[in-house]
């Protein structure tokens, strides 16, 4: 049996986004900007992924950015509001467990001058809401908080955040990195006050090299990237129509029967944690129930070295991330699992278990009692 | 019949590059940054492409840095390096007829405070080599000339540009856009001099959303995107393995047998323009023989608007473009056309006519043939 446990690392790409984007590549390849029919052709593919996305979110289309993927929306949405908002004021807040292309791109900002607050996580890695009530200052312009957290899945305080900068300094642009959250939960930014999110194509079935990023309208953003002022002048760069096609698809699938899904996942991830906490030895690090996200499931294996355990998981098919492997190959301590207070020897004996709706009860039963089996022998020769 | 003569803006994505695609999208989906082997999978097909792409240009793998597109290649190559460098000074040298995606970088490095030398061209679209050496002072750090001409197809004196830069000051870095050159034309970039080369792959039968920028060993260069810190650093975001896999297939088919292709090409432009230069009133513009691109033929028609011939030529299936279709829909002088001194009455009566190694003659008897027919209708309707 074969169970790919790692899709917040990345998904199998599906067979309708997959089809659409061969027709895009072989048959109706214009590009948009062309005047005759080839190039009116290609840009129908791009208004009409526009309005599915815009749909799934309930916003209007002129408020979706297409993008090469989560980091370039990321980037965008920081560097770009950063840059043009600066005169209002340089103070940007986020916490201290956003991914790396949210954490690296405020690092950028720091050094150009801008002061950052990062703000801490309580032992389920979730943000205070007080907190962020107590950084806000007179001068500052941006707020960036993730949707749900890459490594353990905890489910950021957005709504009450939202309201916190509504009561307190409403011209604050609120960012959502919601690349792990997208399809995983029902989220409507406009009701919720989510001024940028950023969407990841290759998380949700779609190609990698696509992304979104919502922009609300009016929110005063500089693009990052220059030259024949495509998307209305904030994303230059023939559109990946191909690309672009399939993300559209891949948002239409994730929609649909949303909330049937998110149960099934629910269902997956409850199960999982009751079957692998039975184990001798393990730490779960991620909440059951709805107060994390249905598909991550972090697990401490005290006594074992998670890259010992991966790879042994990886000879009998089974494929897991040891942490996040959203960043490039370098080891790194993670700022999650250092963030909510993880014991330092579990530190380096942790994996993250991501399920998507393909993931099977079956798939969950054969990687307990595979590593049920493999922990018994591993834990031997350490004593050993 | 149908004749797409567009292929400066986007060509058709080829079979075998669609094929790596679509394995890699369905079967070998892994995140390279994974450590498990769907991950490792994923990784060789990067490393593939990068080896491929190195050969075609006799440069070093670790010189080739992947990208979502040629204009992220011309962006990465100017704002990198202008900020990278800007201690040693502030003055950069481009061209009047640079594409918008290095033309609008530049304007954006000028707002930040650089100071921007902008060349002049000749009648036959070239930048004058003495210019470029009168141009250099103490504080230059940097200049950018295209390769080839997107509208005209003229070729930048590349060799004498380096030449100067190598006897008058050798640490300025030399970026040459080679978006409408690469496979077009034979180019070694160590043996050139160049510093830091664009390419595309959308315009090379590769998918769009991909391409990548050749940066010599030793270059200092900023990212303009930040992350994951994939791309060792210098383009985080999770890699598009289909996308850069089809590249790899892509250049290497342009790489093959690209003599034989370059003279076809060449035999094809001569002989249309030999055909079209028949023609009443029409007057071309691009140089015949290997003083210009293969590709490229631009032809001003008098008396008739050009996008009025172009959605004509449209309805017996022949495209092409108005000018340049690479920037966005909106209309705007060329700045091109305006740089060679065309007569004003002819700017708005030119097209631009690209080929590919899959055009025939066949299909350019028919256009000057179609165009020879429809001239004669729309000079009729102007004079009535």
């Amino acid at each position: 049996m074969e169970a790919y446990l790692d899709n917040s690392a990345t998904t199998r790409v599906s067979d309708d986004v997959k089809d659409i984007m061969v027709k895009v590549m072989t048959e109706d390849y214009g590009n948009p900007s062309s005047l005759h029919m080839k190039g009116v052709e290609a840009e129908r593919y791009i208004k009409q992924s526009r309005e599915i996305i815009a749909r799934t979110l309930k916003v209007s289309e002129k408020e979706i950015l297409f993008t090469s993927g989560g980091t370039e929306s990321n980037n965008t949405a920081l560097i770009g509001t950063a840059m043009a908002n600066k005169r209002k004021g340089n103070h940007i807040i986020t916490s201290m467990i956003e991914h790396a292309s949210v954490s690296n791109p405020v690092k950028y900002l720091e050094k150009q001058g801008f002061r950052i607050t990062w703000l801490p996580v309580d032992r389920q890695g979730r943000v205070n809401p007080d907190d962020v009530k107590e950084a806000i200052c007179d001068d500052t312009i941006l707020i960036s908080v993730m949707y749900v957290n890459n490594e353990i899945g905890s489910i950021q305080p957005i709504d009450e955040i939202a309201q916190i900068i509504e009561q307190t300094k409403k011209d604050i642009i609120f960012h959502v990195d919601a690349i792990q959250a997208y399809g995983k939960l029902r989220i409507y930014p406009k009701r919720q006050k989510i001024d940028l999110m950023s969407v990841s194509g290759h998380k949700i079935h779609g190609p990698k090299g696509t992304g979104f990023l919502y922009i609300k309208d009016k929110t005063k953003i500089n693009p990052i990237i220059f030259g024949g002022g495509q998307e209305k002048g904030m994303r230059s760069g023939t559109e990946n129509v191909p690309g672009i096609a399939g993300l559209g698809v891949a948002c239409r699938n994730a929609d649909k029967a949303i909330d049937d899904k998110i149960e099934k996942m629910y269902g997956l991830k409850d199960y999982f944690i009751q079957k692998i906490s039975k184990i001798e030895g393990t730490q779960v690090n991620s909440l059951n129930g709805h107060d994390s996200a249905p598909h991550i499931v972090s697990v401490s294996f005290r006594g074992v070295r998670s890259e010992v355990l991966l790879h042994s998981l990886e000879d009998r098919q089974i494929y897991v991330s040891a942490g996040s492997a959203c960043s490039s190959n370098k080891p790194a301590v993670s700022a999650t699992l250092t963030g909510i207070g993880l014991d330092k020897e579990l530190l380096d004996s942790t994996l993250r278990f991501s399920f998507s709706t393909d993931t099977t009860k079956e798939q969950l039963d054969y990687t307990v009692d595979v590593i049920d089996e493999l922990l018994g022998k591993l834990r031997m020769y350490i004593r050993s």
